[in-house]
């Protein structure tokens, strides 16, 4: 049997961290313990030199917002190709840090990439290629900056203005609100609420598997 | 007035430094003395990091052929916004060591990704932007990587078998002959000739503009 692709995602300071220990330890009470997991962009040797590309800052020249969102791509499908559908077909589970809604409330929604391009973009390198299940993670900009910013030091997407965070966030909750195999969680609540709630949210979706 | 865009394309091999130089040298007699060069993959710090990416044996990793595909494209917008649009702006020409059609030709040709692919990823980051002349310098693959050998070490790409330059030259061939903006030169003639072609068709051009 194939395994399944199980993605957390959200703004900074989100707690995805948190959310993905949450996730494998509900898995595991499920008896799944084969599990892979990823974070993106990055996650094989070259798609983590991608992901340097991306998150550095490049003293005198300017990154494109293109080609960051091509860049993102180029890591999603190495990590997709090499890791998460190889592991899949060996029945193991995937527990993701991002994935492609990333880049749809990011680069489409905060950066304002049209949406004929990220749609185009997202078909030609990913095909039907898709998560069994997302969890979104939905928290006010400031308050996930501000617990981000608690953590230490930011990189250039992160040092964006609140316009851009704003943007992100609309669009993630757009999308979730249309796309059933996503579930939205509140993330503004404390640690140990998130966590049930996720657990809440896997143990539902997994009976019903 | 913008300055023109002109392009050198060609399998390993072809001479297409040679050309370059009777590119420049050519156009010098016509006082254009204001030309940036550029090469493909690369030509600014960002894009060389890409390019390093692509060109590299990566020890027991795959670079998916929609990696490479997705990095030569983001090197592309890269020194084409950050470079070559800038430069033509304030009047300056640009000579290019490659540029779209090898991507036509590799990737689309040589790696076979299939047409409406190529298509969409070409009209997605580049738009209407094509070079205002392209000087195809063809080559009989084993006689080009004959040459290439000759100079050292064959990087990632260079090493494929010959059914891939093959296919590559061959698109490079279809293309050339359905666009009047790409010039084929007899790249399997002596330096001289080749030189003295590309004189005679830039002169051409320039006596057309």
């Amino acid at each position: 049997m194939n395994g399944k692709f199980i993605v957390i995602e959200g703004l900074e300071g989100a707690g995805k961290s948190t959310a993905i220990n949450a996730v494998v330890a509900t898995l595991k009470a499920f008896q799944v313990d084969d599990i892979v997991r990823t974070r993106e962009p990055g996650g094989t040797v070259l798609a983590e030199k991608m992901r340097a590309l991306v998150k550095e800052e490049h003293a005198g020249e300017q990154l494109q917002d293109m080609t960051e969102l091509l860049l993102m791509y180029a890591a999603r499908v190495q990590l997709v190709e090499n890791v998460i559908k190889p592991a899949l077909l060996k029945g193991q589970w995937v527990v993701g840090d991002r994935h492609d809604l990333s880049s749809q409330a990011y680069q489409g929604g905060g950066r304002q990439i049209d949406a004929a391009t990220m749609a185009n973009l997202k078909r030609t390198t990913l095909g039907e290629f898709k998560p069994d299940l997302t969890l979104y993670l939905d928290i006010d900009p400031r308050v996930g900056l501000e617990r981000a910013r608690g953590r230490g030091d930011l990189d250039r997407i992160e040092k964006m203005d609140i316009g851009f965070f704003e943007r992100t966030r609309e669009r993630y909750q757009a999308l979730a609100a249309q796309d059933s195999s996503v579930v939205t969680i509140d993330a503004e609540q404390g640690i140990d609420a998130v966590a049930h709630d996720i657990q809440v949210a896997l143990t539902h979706w997994f009976s019903a598997q």
